[in-house]
Parts: structure tokens; C-alpha cells; sequence
């Protein structure tokens, strides 16, 4: 059977989609009379709102929903993936994965309309996201990772900048240079403002920001190709340290005298090359169960706080050190 | 509502458990007018065969379920679950996610007895694996990445460890080594079997096969401290192989010319680091869609043909060269 939808209350009911999105969520803007004839219609028409109120143990899916936008190798996901699932499984709440790479908000309506998830949690969210109007308007519970218009945790970028910053200008680093993900994401333009502000705060000579897309290991060559050289690369993530390490090892560049190489977050990865990765240890796991503990405090009806989750430390290892000049 | 188990076909039929799952699954061994008895107590109970012929558009529960048994930060766990969500993906069949360490068993138990999933993908099949055994008597459709008793698909690993050990006595190694995950999976017994084997037939001096568990570069050190030390090593994954490069490293050994090291799996790491990572490239993401494209045939009724997939090849990159002596 299909699921009725706030076009079919619409219809029903005589009256704009808008209408009854505001009727059903109670939001001004609608008379009282209005919205209890949509209310009934969406009643008469087996229509259930998922936004309102209900306990996990209610409710009817079960099982909450992640869509990743890209088909990713990265990582870094399972860790928060595996987060993810220390709250919700051993509530036995399922999670629903799907990669669309080009049809996310068509997954987030078919999920909705076929009543799939209880609620999502929303990865990568980027500066112009239109999965947060659709979550909103589609008035499906959802917390995102990094900040948004809707319920979400983030990372302290501030914090996480100023320890690796801090870290470089103790080492005695004056030119200094960072690479990170997309800058569509909110995660690269709070980090790469913070990496921004702690260079200006330390009073570094130079400090330059690049994207690590499409070519991570061009975009370190170019870097390393300035002259003068930055003498310390601060990574968004793993992998890319790990290139870098790559990238300075090819083009015959000592690391770390010549160059420091520092991970914008710790993982197993960054034990393997040798010099070993030092880097800011954030917990993705644990940053994965804070998100997944407020979509459940979400879905049980309270109105969760948005949180910043840290703060992250510094794990010294060999990749950086004292510049030789 | 308690889902009817054949456990209670058997008590009311008054039958053994195994005659009923032999009914059930139309295996011969038990009679014919048996098997239509066993078959009314069934239909009298509600039991529901999800082996038989259905399809996934009629399927109660339109989502095929995989638990994880470890929170591996495996990266090449995500391009299996990649490929899985490329034929499901477009087909609206959800794919649900579980890590579960301890408590695999109670998952597909309680996914089954919820009608949660349609069939579950099972990875990283152990040569005693109590998973199989239990999924049989669900009768829970699965297909296991692995040989088993199940449907399944598995790697071709004779054609790859040929492969790997072929290019390495090329290149004129007589003594070399390989790390392998856990001596309880299949994947590894069936690698160790075939690398020993492709090692007699080259007529190598020496051919060791050595656990990265639980500590990959200690095993690594250990390798590389036996005299004489082999002059190759074949790691089984993109992680172990850019850990023994690590180790390399830090003992002062020249790679390749000292030691050459191989890649058992190719992905974006074995291309971070410098020199970068010869490998024997198996299309995890075309694995994982032709496991998926079995479970999707054995859901709809057919009886699929277990299937080797491959066959892997070479990718020659910088870590491998002939042996200095």
C-alpha cells in the first residue's frame, strides 16, 4: 500500500502542500480551523507524523538511516559508522546504509514515504545543503554531523587547530600550510578559518590553505614546489598524511627535518609509515555515538542541545619536528 | 507476535529438527509423505519459508542485512559494502548494518525472528563457522563471501597467489614470506594452501606464511630478523602491505632492492606511499555486486551456482624489483 503523503492531505483537504506542512507541524501561520480539518484528513488518510513524539520502542521502522554521497573508501567513516551502531545496536535499532552518490534526497523521500527510517544521521555537510531543507520540510528526525539548521554535533575546530598550529610554532615552524577535503564542507571551511586564525595568532609568516581535490598528491606537490617551501603540512585527514609522507619521500624531502607532517585526525593508519604519524587525535567513534545518542534523544521527544564534541588532543609521533634550515 | 520456528514444526510434527530443515529445503533423506506432513505442520503453523521463490519486490522486509563481526576500520570492507549497494542501491532493497563482536548469532536470530531482512551477506567465512550452521536452520537466505556450505562467491586464490609468487620468481626472489589475517578464515587457509603450493611449484628455496595477528609489524620485524631473510613478502591486505613498508623503513631496509613487498588486495592506499605498492588487484567493489546479484537471484527463486570470481591481476607498481645480494 502507499504511503500518503502531505500532497494527498493536500488534495484532500483543498489547501497548499506549505499549509499543511505547517498544519501537521504546527507552525503558525494556518488557522486553527484550517489545521484541525487537515489534521483530520491526514487522519482519514492513515497519514502518521513521524516528527512527532515517539520512543524508539514504538516506533515503526525500527531502524535508522545513513546515505552516503559518495561510493568512499575513506576509513574514517567506519569509525563513525561503528559509533553509530554502539548506541543504536544494542537497542536493536537497525541501521540502514545506502550509497547514492547522485540521488540522495531521492533516497531520503523514498525512505520517508515507505516509512524505512525512524531517523538519519546526515555525514559531510556542506556550506549549501540541500538535505537539510528536505529533512526539514520532509519533517524527518535528523542530526548532522557538523553544524546545520538542525539538530547536530560538531567537531571543535577552533581546538583542533590551535593544538596543531601551536604545535608547529613550538617546533619553531614559521611557514606552514594545510590541505584539506572538499571546501564545500562544513567540516573544511570552519577548520580551514581556525587553521586561519591560530596562524595569525602565532604570528606565522605564512600560512596557506589548498584543497586536496580532485588530486591529493598534486595538490602536496605544488605546495612543496613554492619557494620557500612551507616546512610543516597539516592534513585533514589520515589518508592524506599519508600521501604526503609519500609525495615528500619521492621528491627525495626528509621528513621530519626537512618537512613535518601532521594528521588532522589519528587513526591506525597513522602508526603504519615510519616516521609514524604524529596527530590530533579526535574520537571518531565516540563523535559517532554523541551524534547517534542525540538522534535517540531526538526520537524519544526531547529537544537535544546541539553539542561540540572535543576536545581533541595532540598524539606526538616522528612525523614532526624542529625545521632544519 | 513469536515468529513459528522449525524447532516448532519438529515438536509438533514430532519429527528431528534436521528432517524438518531437510523437508523444507527439498533435500533428499526423508520420505515423501514425511516431507508433505512436515510440510502441512508448517502451513498450519504460519512458517513462512523464506528460502522459497519470492521476489524481492514482494519481499516483507524489502532490505538484506550484513553483520559485522569486528568494528574494523577495514577500508576494504566498504568497497564489498559498495558493491552490495550497487545492486540493491536501485532496487530500493535497503542494506542493513550491524556490528555486532560478540553477538552475531542473537543478530540474525532477532532479524529473523523481526523479518527485519530478506537474506543477509555474510563476509570473512571461517573454516568452523558456527554462522552457517545456524543461518541453514533459519533458513535465512545467504550468501556467504566465502566458500561454505551457503551459495557463496569466493576469490579465486590459487590464480592470485600464481600470480604474486610468479612475479616475484620472475624477478629472481627464492626466499620469500607471507602475512595473512586469521588462520580461521577461509579466505586466509584457502591463501596459504595456494601460495605454499605456487611456491613448490616455482621450486622456491623457502616460502613462510607467518599471522599479522594480533600485531602486524611485530610479525613483519620477526620475518625480517630470520637469517637468511627472505627477499619478498606478499601481504594479504593494502594495510599490512603499507605496515611492512613502515617496518622496512625503520630497520634501515632498502624497498625494493633489499625487499620487495606485494599487496594482496589494490585500492587508493597502495598508492600513497613512495615507492608505491605492487598488487594483486581484485575488484572488491565487483566482488561484493556479484554477491549481491546472487542473494538478488536466490531471493528471487533460482538456485544460483556457486562462483568463483576473478580472475585478480597484476598491477606492477614501485615496491617490487629484483633482490640485491
Amino acid at each position: 500500500m502507499r504511503r500518503p503523503t502531505i500532497h494527498d492531505i493536500a488534495r484532500r483537504a483543498g489547501v497548499a502542500k506549505s499549509t499543511v506542512s505547517f498544519a501537521l507541524n504546527g507552525q503558525p501561520g494556518v488557522s486553527e480551523s484550517t489545521r484541525r480539518r487537515i489534521l483530520g484528513v491526514a487522519d482519514e488518510l492513515g497519514w502518521r507524523p513521524s516528527s512527532v513524539a515517539r520512543s524508539l520502542s514504538s516506533a515503526q521502522a525500527g531502524a535508522v538511516g545513513l546515505v552516503l554521497a559518495c561510493e568512499t573508501a575513506d576509513p574514517a567513516l567506519m569509525r563513525l559508522v561503528a559509533g553509530f551502531e554502539s548506541v543504536f545496536g544494542p537497542r536493536e535499532v537497525g541501521l540502514l546504509l545506502q550509497f547514492a552518490p547522485r540521488t540522495e534526497l531521492a533516497v531520503y523521500h523514498s525512505w520517508w514515504h515507505q516509512r524505512r527510517v525512524d531517523g538519519v544521521l546526515v555525514v559531510d555537510v556542506r556550506v549549501s545543503d540541500p538535505r537539510i531543507a528536505l529533512l526539514g520540510e520532509l519533517g524527518l528526525p535528523a542530526v548532522t554531523l557538523g553544524r546545520s539548521a538542525l539538530p547536530s554535533v560538531s567537531l571543535d575546530a577552533e581546538t583542533a587547530m590551535r593544538t596543531a598550529v601551536g604545535h608547529l610554532a613550538r617546533l619553531g615552524h614559521r611557514r606552514i600550510a594545510r590541505i584539506g577535503r572538499s571546501p564545500e564542507l562544513v567540516h573544511t571551511a570552519e577548520h580551514t578559518a581556525a587553521f586561519l586564525d591560530a596562524a595569525r595568532a602565532m604570528a606565522m609568516e605564512s600560512a596557506v590553505c589548498v584543497t586536496a581535490e580532485p588530486d591529493a598528491a598534486e595538490a602536496v606537490r605544488r605546495l612543496l614546489a613554492a619557494r620557500p617551501r612551507p616546512t610543516a603540512l597539516v592534513c585533514d585527514t589520515d589518508v592524506m598524511a599519508l600521501g604526503a609522507l609519500g609525495v615528500a619521500a619521492q621528491l627525495g624531502i626528509r621528513v621530519p627535518g626537512e618537512l613535518s607532517v601532521l594528521a588532522g585526525e589519528d587513526s591506525p593508519l597513522c602508526l603504519l609509515p615510519h616516521p609514524a604519524l604524529t596527530a590530533v587525535r579526535v574520537d571518531l567513534h565516540s563523535y559517532g555515538a554523541a551524534a547517534a545518542e542525540t538522534l535517540r534523544c531526538l526520537l524519544a521527544g526531547d529537544r537535544p542541545q546541539d553539542r561540540t564534541f572535543g576536545p581533541p588532543c595532540l598524539v606526538e609521533r616522528g612525523s614532526t619536528g624542529p625545521p632544519v634550515s
